[in-house]
């Protein structure tokens, strides 16, 4: 692509520059249909995943990628929007003090649970109501980490295309479906195939070591203050504790799934 | 304690209100050797633990509750500060829009690293140049879950003393010990004795499941986004790696030093 295809732009009020600064907030993006992603890393596993952005945002006086050079080709030869604007404007976009270079803007993904394919791997997460975009980003990255399907969300849970959870999840947004449903819809679903539902719970509970996981293995972790309702433990398949030697009665929501995905791992690789 | 011994606080300039906001700064916290922390759980985990606050700051209108009632007599007996405000200034010195109905101000600990007795736990976390609060807040939460003797922060990592920390650690922060040290220093220390520095590591590393842990075992995980230095892998005792079965070739930090850990705690237990 040559550079004169390319949008300069200058001013802070530029409508453009509202456009991508309304994309912090989740009614623009849930109205327009899109998330934002930031860095050359992220855009790159993107586009590698096969999702190339709308828009193209990059900064002016970045050094020179190849695989910049590759992902803005990709977004012109798709009919996307490719800008060229200072640090500081790209400061505001993003909200961060020292924004990558790039940014792009993305069409969300189909999020309902009937896109999933539970044969596709042997390990999915469930979060119940995780508010912390930062907890879900975290889950999502750990699913690429373990090999998961994807992560489910059930009920009120933070956005997973903020650009909180997307920065935390280091691209793994990306590789990581994600439905959205309430218990109701997610239990429905799950009982229509084979699945076990598996919880970190203090109730009636087996040591998370050398539990009988099986795939696919959906590991459901809670609100990060109330835990999981008593209903949605009661429905699961199999509970299992993880040892707590100290004060505290719980892990971290996003710790607890990582310490219990990696065990149902090693356990259904053996 | 009578209600007539409490100072009640209407104004928003009035000076506490001004010191206790400023100690969300670092310096400030550091200017005063002290620390805020809110919650009543956190503040009865930080009682139970020997922790007295040396300011009690409480929300007019909150719900009665005993552990209060112990708390501030407590504080009172120590000839510390009682003070009730209005909700909306709690808000402006913790700086949540839901605050906690109380919080309290604490001397900082020692932080040096003469002040460890490496002897009284199996497992020690070791965090390197962590930038982000909520991590190293984390990490606390997990040492407390896995009955680790404390933090050992390395390099330029974020302030444990930070309200953010102080919130993720969900009390860890009053039963962990926490130790600040250059890498220079934590080495020369660690050699003095006995114990074995183990890092993830994708150098020479052995698998993280079955590797040989031996306490006191020190896991010593590095920055968010750079990782550990090689010359810090390179001196440790054991680098393990951990499957990555996606694109990404690392986890979150604090989630590396949970699932590290317990594996750790697994091993040394059995």
């Amino acid at each position: 692509m040559s550079s004169s295809d390319r949008r300069e732009i200058t001013g802070f009020s530029n409508p453009t520059v509202k456009y991508l600064r309304s994309l912090r907030e989740k009614k623009h993006r849930k109205r327009e249909g899109v998330f934002l992603a930031e860095g050359l890393r992220l855009l790159t596993d993107a586009r590698e995943c096969g999702h190339v952005p709308k828009t193209l945002v990059m900064a002016k006086g970045r050094d020179a990628h190849p695989l910049l050079d590759a992902l803005e080709a990709d977004v012109a030869a798709a009919g996307g929007d490719v800008i060229e604007t200072s640090t500081d404007i790209l400061t505001k976009i993003t909200g961060k003090d020292n924004p990558q270079a790039v940014a792009g803007v993305f069409t969300e993904f189909d999020t309902s649970l009937a896109a999933l394919d539970r044969s596709k791997a042997n390990i999915w997460l469930v979060a119940q109501a995780l508010r912390d975009p930062g907890n879900l980003g975290t889950m999502l990255r750990t699913g690429d980490a373990v090999g998961a399907g994807g992560l489910i969300l059930i009920d009120d849970c933070a956005d997973p295309f903020s650009v909180e959870a997307v920065r935390a999840s280091m691209g793994a947004v990306f590789t990581q479906q994600i439905a959205q449903a309430n218990w109701d819809e997610f239990i429905t679903w799950l009982r229509q195939g084979e699945g076990q539902l598996v919880a970190a719970s203090l109730r009636d509970a087996v040591p998370y070591r050398g539990a009988p996981y099986a795939a696919p293995c959906f590991v459901l972790v809670g609100n990060e203050s109330r835990g999981l309702p008593e209903e949605y433990e009661l429905a699961c398949d199999l509970r299992v504790t993880m040892p707590m030697k100290g004060r505290a009665d719980s892990l971290n929501a996003a710790v607890a799934a990582a310490v219990l995905s990696y065990e149902v791992l090693a356990s259904l690789d053996s």
